[in-house]
């Protein structure tokens, strides 16, 4: 613990490990958390499997996700 | 909010846009929330990450699903 | 499967009933599941519990959430 | 999205307000992420409905946690 | 890693305890995981926040859940 | 219900029938639970989807995972 999992689009390894070593700050930051603690999990969906408003992502535009 | 994750087999692509539009109108009808606040997200596996009665999906029989 | 599960506000029995059975119908409809192979799982938070854009759903305007 | 789910232990809301901060900063700063696109649940778990190495929380000693 | 999420109806701490020693242990003969590497969260939910075949577990009788 | 998600590391077919299997004993054993309810999700990440003390897998040495 803690453990974090983040639903999102595709992203590059390099911005993951960024987003990853922030976000494992942060745990020792705000909560005190040892960093060996603290994993993180990325799930990540293309358009075809997410949809907002009632919308798939493949068939909104760029701009409305 | 409100945020849908749905683990099932496969499915189109038409198949998911049709369920994801039902999905945020029944939030609309029953919560009176807007669709734009509801996001669907697809988590799909396959017979080999997935077991019932201890059995892998592709293990069972396809009624048995 | 389907496996549903739903992050969201607190709701009444009633309006949970009311979208358990809405959303089991759009399987029925857009993939033509069996009724009885659809669970819905309700995970609620309150605002202490949920942030968005960077602020505490209790921290928040109503109107904004 | 993207959408943060965080398992934990039980937090106070000012610990919970500072990571979420934290967190969705993070975002911006590795993805260029709009704030507002950023969701983050806390899903709290006391000693009793988590184990490790086998050993319920509740039953493991403080240090080892 | 590895992580398991159990959603389940409330149970006793010392079936969640057993069920925990148990799963540990099969990581252990399955995949020669080390008992450590193994977290197990309990999320439990009641009738009240979840359905089968669009009925709410609160409305269904106890043989049918 | 009960429905059981792992995340984890790929594993080969033969190992996760093999969990699947003694989870769903373990179920049986500590609550009693009939076998055809249980369900077990197999969400694997490889090391670019996942990061522990802030290093991402791929990055791990393979003793330090």
């Amino acid at each position: 613990m803690p453990i974090v999992t983040i639903q999102q689009f595709p992203r590059s390894v390099e911005q993951k490990r960024e987003l990853a070593r922030r976000i494992t700050e942060a745990f020792a930051e705000a909560y005190g958390a040892k960093a060996e603690s603290v994993q993180v999990f990325f799930s990540e969906v293309d358009g075809e499997n997410w949809a907002k408003g009632g919308v798939m992502g493949c068939d909104r535009e760029a701009g409305a996700r």
